[in-house]
């Protein structure tokens, strides 16, 4: 971390998105930092009234309810009254996206978003307008996102490099996970200008059943929650292969992702800094590392 | 190809090494790629007068005998006047390296530098005093040298962003190379700033019999001739994993990258460029490819 930075105990996490698999596991990354879980939180319709995270209580208020914002801000200035600085992580659903923001940036509440979809063009203009501090990063995976930059920084720096490569893409998701990884299209746009030829979103082989994934090597504890990737690239007469793999299995390096980008974030807030919205590049550039 | 170059039939290879394996597949590669293939070839102490290269015959010229100097000297005088651009290759032994080094730079004539080993500080030293223009890269293959490359940028851009992660590197190697993979080696480079824990050499895996290499997956057939790597990185709670891999089988991507080589280098003397010591990176950067 860079050397002027928040004490962690002064910093207030209101984790959008419990009790929801990945704000609880959010919230306990954030309190292992030795973060403040604050004592409310959003979270959509038809859900219980609270929840607990390791021995703290977090209220749930309904986004859709009238009067959210209200106790959001009530919830914000008592943060604040104790000397906190609140950072609101959103992890919800995309039709939430657009609302929540608009949500923060009324409230002026800094926040790391990591759901994805909704109107990504949207979100990032209205916050820019707010002029709220924020991290708006689709993939928290600090490593996955160096990894991603490092694909596009040799495309771009030798294209055609890999020409007449042929070039195949697997990753296996959950069964639950409809659409093609996102991490997957954007390191395929890169290796298609290394091979000189773009490989089409519908080359990319998606595994998305509990045989196929445990085939693919993921252990059956995490059939249900994981991201496994292989590029492979193979010389035309077949003499040389390249391989490049990332495995991630459950959640845990998003959650520690999104805690380094709310200290990150914090310590933009506390410097006051006039550059406002972030990616995870910024994130990892700082060297706010664990 | 950058748009004015040379046409390839009046580029001329002396090969020296023949009738070593590299030197043979250098020279097939090269006529393939429509070359001519100089009649003469320095190569060591002990070796026949002459090989066949498809239906060529190049004579062979002890580089240890007194004259060996003069013989290439005609023979290079002897290419040009047939108008052709003569370009030497070596793949010889890392004893011969700066000898035949010293013969190039006293005859003006531009090469090519495969051989690895020799005092490369030297080798360096004397071709730029000398003002001969050369290639000078002790792994001829391409995409390796991109992928080192896009490893040192993510080092230097990123450092400790893999930190927490552990490192394990294998490699497998011909049971009669000795030494650490050079290419590993750098790598490991890379992936020690990215984890911010330098490896030391000796925990580079090494893989040097037919059984090990055959369990890496080495293909029978070329047990005598390969150079497998896979890097990986593991993070702190398992759970996350990434795997870059290289896989070369037999030479011939080595031969494909000195025949862009050679073809680069004699676009540059053509062209009349001041600057004369090049890498495989220049030859990459220049879009010289197959």
């Amino acid at each position: 971390m860079s050397a002027p930075s928040l004490p962690r105990s002064s910093i207030a996490v209101i984790v959008n998105g419990l009790p929801g698999a990945m704000g609880m596991q959010v919230s306990k990354a954030c309190l292992a930092r030795g973060l403040v879980l604050a004592p409310a939180a959003l979270t959509g319709p038809g859900m219980p009234v609270s929840v607990n995270v390791d021995s703290h209580t977090v209220a749930l208020v309904d986004a859709t309810a009238p009067g959210a914002i209200d106790t959001m801000r009530a919830c914000v200035a008592e943060l604040k009254a104790k000397g906190l600085t609140p950072i609101a992580i959103d992890f919800t659903h995309p039709s939430a996206v657009n609302k929540n923001a608009d949500m923060y940036n009324a409230l002026g509440l800094p926040f790391v978003m990591g759901t994805t979809g909704g109107d990504r063009e949207q979100l990032l203009k209205s916050t820019r307008e707010a002029g709220t501090p924020a991290v708006i990063a689709p993939n928290m995976c600090k490593q996955i996102v160096a990894f991603q930059a490092m694909m596009k920084h040799m495309a771009e720096t030798y294209p055609g490099a890999f020409e007449g490569y042929t070039l195949r893409v697997e990753e296996s998701h959950q069964k639950t996970k409809a659409d093609t990884s996102g991490t997957a299209k954007a390191v395929v746009e890169s290796l298609g200008a290394l091979v000189k030829k773009p490989m089409p979103e519908r080359d990319i082989k998606k595994l998305r059943t509990d045989a196929d994934s445990a085939s693919f090597g993921v252990p059956r504890e995490h059939l249900d929650g994981h991201a496994y990737h292989t590029y492979r690239l193979t010389s035309g007469d077949g003499s040389v292969t390249f391989e490049f793999k990332h495995n991630v299995n459950g959640r845990s390096t998003y959650a520690e992702g999104v805690a380094d980008a709310v200290i990150f974030l914090a310590d933009r807030v506390a410097a006051g800094k006039e550059r406002r919205v972030y990616d995870m590049i910024d994130v990892l550039r700082s060297g706010a590392m664990l």
